[in-house]
Parts: C-alpha cells; structure tokens; sequence
C-alpha cells in the first residue's frame, strides 16, 4: 500500500533506461567517448550545480520543519562544499580553469532542464521540487553502478575513471540513499491522482536529463 | 470517504465561531459598532485586497493546467475589477478617499495575515494556499448570513448596511460557493497527514482574521 | 541620460536581428514555409501561452503598486481571454482540436524558453520578469512589422496571412507599445551593472525566441 | 556619491531608536526585565530562526553568482549549524526544553515579522530580502553594542549577561559587519526611486522588531 520511488520509475520505464544506458553513459564506460563530448558536457555540468545549488536553497526555504529544513541543507552543502570544489578541481584536471568557466555561455540544454526543476519547485510543493531533483541525485549514483556492472566497461587507464569514482564514493552513493528514503516516505501517502503529477514530473525531468547527455554526444560532431 | 472543508472548520470549531461572532462583527449587525473602528477596518482592509489580489496572482503561477488557471483568474479579476472599486466607492462614502488610502501605514495585523497567506502560497503547493485564501472568501460570506440571522441584527437605517449586502450579495455568496467547491475536490483525496498540515494552515489563517476585527475594535479604545 | 528598451536591443544587435529576421519568419512571410513546421510551431505555441499565462499571473504577484498590478492583470487578460482564443480557434483551423493539445508533449525548445522566464522572475524583481518576456511581447510586434515591410513578403492567399494580422493588429500593437513605455520608464534608472545584467537577460530570451523558431523548422526535417 | 546602510538608518532614525532601544532592551541591560517577558521572547525567537533560516534559503536560490550564493550559504549555515544550537541549549538553561519549542503556537508578531521579510524576498529582488533582514542581523550587533555601553548596564550577575555575550561575540559582530559591506556595495548603486521602496522596507522590518520586543514586555503584563 502507498507508491515509492521505484512505482515512480516503473511508470516510466522507457525513458529511465534510455537515461541510465544512454550511448554517451555506455560510451564514457567503455572509454569511447570523445574528449570534446566530455569536455562540453563537463563545462555544462559546472553551470547546472549552480542552478542545482539554488534549488536544494529553494527547499531549504520550503521546509516545513527543521529536519525537513535540515535535510535539504545538508544536500546543500554537499553540493556547494563538496561537489563543486570536486568539480573545479576535475575541470582543472581536463584543462577547463575555474575562469572560464564563469564566462561560459549556457546551453539550451542545460536551461530546460534547471529551469524546469527550479519551475516544479515554485509551482507545487517540496515534494514536487525532490522529483524533479531526483533524476539527477539518485539517477547519477545509479549511472555509475551500471557502468561498474557492465561487460563492456573499461576498467583501468581511462581518463574517465576519476569521473565514474566520484559518483561510486560512498558519501555520494549514501546520499542518493538518504534521498530515495526520504521520497519513498512522502510518496508512501499521495493519492493516486497525485502520483500522476509527480510522474509526469518525473519523466519529463528523466527526459531533460538525457537530453542533457546527448548535448555531449552531439558537441563533437 | 475523503476530507471536505467542512471538515477543516469542524476540526478548529472554537477558532471558527470566534472569528465569524467576533465583537466586531456583533457590534456590527448591532450598529453599535463605533464609526471609528469601522473606519480603521475599511483602511486597512483596502490594503488587505492589496495583497489578496497578490495571492490571486499567484495562485494563477501556480496553477497546473488551464481549468485551475482560469479559477484563479476569475478570483483575481473578481477583487481587482469589482471588490476593489466597490470598496473605493464605499470608503468616500465614509469620508475616506482614495489619495489617503495610497499613503497608508499597513497595521501589523493587516502585514500579519496577507504576508501569512502569501508564505503559505510560495512554501506550498496551489491547495495551501486556497486553504489560507478560505477564511477570508468563505468566511466572509458566512459571517453575511450570521449577521442576517441573528436576531440582535438591527436592519434598517444603520451606516453598516451597505457593507453587509456587500457580502451578502449573489454574486459574492456565488464566488464563495465556487470556491468551496474546488476546496472539496481537492480536500476529498489528501492523506491524514496533509490534512493535518491543512488544519495548522488553516487555524493560523482564521485567528488572523479575528485579529483582523480586533484591530478594528481596538482603534476605538 | 538613462537606459531604455532600444539599448537592450542595441546591446544584442546580432542575437536580435536573427531572430526578427529568422529563417522561420522570412519563409512564413514569403509563405513558403512547410505547413509541417508551422502546424508544430502553432501547437508548441499554445503551451507557451499557458507558462506566459503563468508568468504575468507571477507579475501580478510581484507587483509593488496597484498601477503595476494593473498594467500585468492587464496582459494577463490579454493572454488567457484573447490570445488563448484566437489561437485555440487559429488551431482548429490547421487541423487541430483543442483535445489534441492538452496531451502535447512539451518540447525542449518550450521547456526551456518558458522556465527561463519564469525563474528570472522569481530570482530577479519585476524588472528582470518584464525584460525576460520583452523578446515575446514586444518582439511579435516587431515580427509582424518586418514581414510587412519585407519585399519578399507574399500578401495574398497565404495560409499564414490570418497568423501575420494577428499580431499586426492594432490591439496588439498597442500591447506592445504600453509595454515598452512601461520598460522605457524602468531603464531609465538602472546602473550600469544593473544594465549589464539585464542584457544578459535579454540576450538568453532572444536566442530562445530563436530555437523556439529552429525548433518549428526542424519539424519539418 | 551613492547609497549606504547608514543612509537606511538616518532616513528612519526615530524608528531605528525607538528600536536599538527599546524598553525591552533596556530593562535587559538593567537586569530588570521580567522573567516572564524574556521567556516569552526566547521561544518565540526560537520560531523566529527558523523562518529566518528560510529567509536565506531563499536569498541561495536568489543569487545571481557563486559569490552570492556562498555569502548567502555562510549566513544560513550561521543560523542552523551554530545559532539555533546555541538558542536550543540557552533555552534548556531557562527551562525550556526543545519539544516544548515544537508545539509551540506561534505569536502574531512573530508570523508578522518573518512572513513580511519572505514576501519581500519574493516580491523584490536578492537587495530587497537583504534590506529586509538587515534589522535583525545588523540591529542585534547594535544592540548588543548599545547595552554594553550604556551606563545602567549591569554587568555582573545577571541571567541576561550570557545572552548579550551571544551577540557581542566577535564571530557574531564580524558576520554583521559582513553583512553590512555587502550591503554599501550594493546601496552604492541604487536609483533614487530605489532608495525610497528600500527604505520603506527598512522601517517596516524595523517597526517589526520594534513590535517583537513589545511582545515580550507584553508577555508579563
């Protein structure tokens, strides 16, 4: 009785896995993917933490109660303490210094998909701001078991590797689990109407997510 | 099966009764109501619609389809195109004209409640904030037929008449009752546990009102 | 002294000529543009209306005054009682019915320009709201004046002829005037680190407008 | 040339007096103040923080740069991580203990405060949220100042001393002076017109405070 996360991605199976196994994922796994298509795709990742950074700021304000406001600043800070100085320092690895990226101009891409998160956030309620969110925190420690698990993954002296270790870290694999309890509680009690909502939320932010992939794939041809 | 605003008002009875009797309200329906409260609630509840036709903005951003959007829309234009000249025409009758009116300092019962109902409308979804929006719209129209049936209720050749056809007419009593609607539809599919936070929202909106008349009372004194 | 609309546009000459001039608009005024590409502008362009709905709903909250509340409530009536009409019957003459409308999958394109919007609206003022949507309103008059004017332009027995009119119309353009008076009045006394950032505003909406054009050509690929 | 904080301060200085120095504060100072009027205020700040806390969630989510974001992250982390726990343990030495805090019904003052300075972070722009909260953080810095120099000031055995040192503490004093210089940077370059809605907003959010202590020395009567 009552819906948790995975009623949320059985509802859109399809897209899920068209996210999860998309070719630039199976690509950077088997150490095919083009530098250039990484390379934009990592420069483009350094503005979406921002505007990720300003959502998880938006649930903080939306909190109901200190713990709720507590949880939301804690992703916070993981993303504003750890992750983006992870980020810089990786860029930096790829030859992108912190300077540039400040002047970098966004890509539709990466303003659908921000924007349409911190929209779902305004519009309804803290719930409605956590699925949308949830392709990316939870989706991302799922991307990088698949990767682990799959056959054709190239394992040693990839340039990719740091990448894919990031998002196996267990702080980073241990957050995307306190998020997925935190949904499966709230989603334990919507209506059925509701659930329709948060699924519709859900796949078009899974979409904008692999949209967000195929902006690499296709910055290299 | 399912709550309904009934339900909300049942569940803060006490608060209830004492904003819809409120002395200000008794005094009114008595006409013994003194003309310098009365003048002190006119003022401040032009700055009130203010803010409430705010609120109706709102709700029209957060609407998530065009049925939901068009219902706000005819709230919002509602106060802007009718309530607000209504009230612009009644407070020269009182001596009070629109000039004075811009100049206003805003009482803190008035900053009180609309900033209360406008936080609720951006923590929350569009449901939150209607529920903060009901004890004004609904209340209002109620607080009409009390007066009009109590039997204390002097009803000829007292100055609070005008106002009192204000919200006993169809067109408001009509508004009132489209709203209610909306409210049971949605009400009838929360879970518990929402429908707690409902309540809270909805007690704190209706002790806010009452502190809204005991401003008026208080300005006599 | 002081900033007004014409220095935005100024400030983004290129971005803005190719999107008044865009392959889209000069193929409709030489009415050789695919029905195809048009029929899927037309459709993503009613869920663009809805999100522009919500967007002046947005401006009316944001609103300091009852002047400022006025001026959006009054695009906001525009939209939802006039255009979303004329497009809804424009629609029905292309073949499609409003039915087929409510399931639309909403595009990247429109994803992305309409959230846009509405996030420089919550992050920013009222100012950075109207800019944000200056590109649409004041643009399309624009639009409608270039592929007149233009020697190409095919003015008899065009199926795009009835699309042009719309927007040529003088209630049209009358919106478009009051909301650049209304931008002009605004511009004048911002700093120029105020300004700076305006543009940037008015840069990104521009070259949405545009992919919001591409996106209607590509269709048709 | 251009705006300062102390420009806020001197176009409403009989407020901000009537604020700084408050019965309130100086029967605190004094050591005179009612045990009752502090333990009212003491809770009722409790509820405070943690609206305040989503004041600056919101000013994350409003900042246009990583720069911003961090200043307004070190004022949130300020409040939850080190604030709130030194209020839960200075409560606890009152006699309050944290689930007393939680049932807490919140007082009319204090949703007038918090709900005004929220709408006006919404409402406005990241300047207009600063504005509004600067008499808190600011005005508490002052306060503590005041108190400490004043000649009545009881210095030595007083159940107030630990809460005046909360603020006289130079990681407190630093975080206002901080606060403070991101505040003339910004003042320094707002229109005239500007100015006026912002100090409009600093006498009311100052009027509120001043309302807060009020509160307290309610309590006892």
């Amino acid at each position: 009785m009552g819906y948790c996360l995975t009623d949320l991605i059985n509802a859109c199976q399809n897209d899920w896995r068209a996210y999860i196994e998309h070719d630039f994922v199976r690509q950077l796994g088997a150490a095919t993917l083009s530098e250039e298509s990484f390379r934009h795709y990592l420069k483009q990742d350094y503005l979406f933490l921002i505007h990720f950074a300003r959502a998880w700021g938006l649930a903080v304000y939306k909190s109901r109660d200190m713990t709720e406001l507590r949880h939301s600043l804690d992703s916070l800070k993981t993303i504003v303490d750890t992750e983006m100085g992870l980020h810089i320092g990786y860029c930096r690895e790829w030859g992108i210094d912190e300077e540039s990226l400040h002047d970098l101009p966004e890509a539709h891409e990466t303003l659908a998909y921000t924007r349409f998160v911190l929209d779902c956030g305004h519009r309804g309620e803290l719930l409605d701001l956590h699925v949308a969110l949830a392709p990316c925190l939870i989706g991302y420690a799922e991307v990088a078991d698949w990767i682990t698990s799959h056959p054709q993954t190239v394992t040693s002296d990839t340039p990719y590797q740091a990448w894919i270790d990031m998002y196996r870290d267990e702080n980073y694999q241990q957050a995307a689990r306190r998020e997925r309890r935190w949904l499966d509680a709230r989603l334990a009690e919507v209506s059925p109407r509701r659930f329709e909502q948060l699924i519709t939320t859900f796949r078009d932010a899974t979409r904008l997510e692999s949209a967000f992939w195929q902006m690499g794939l296709d910055a290299a041809s």
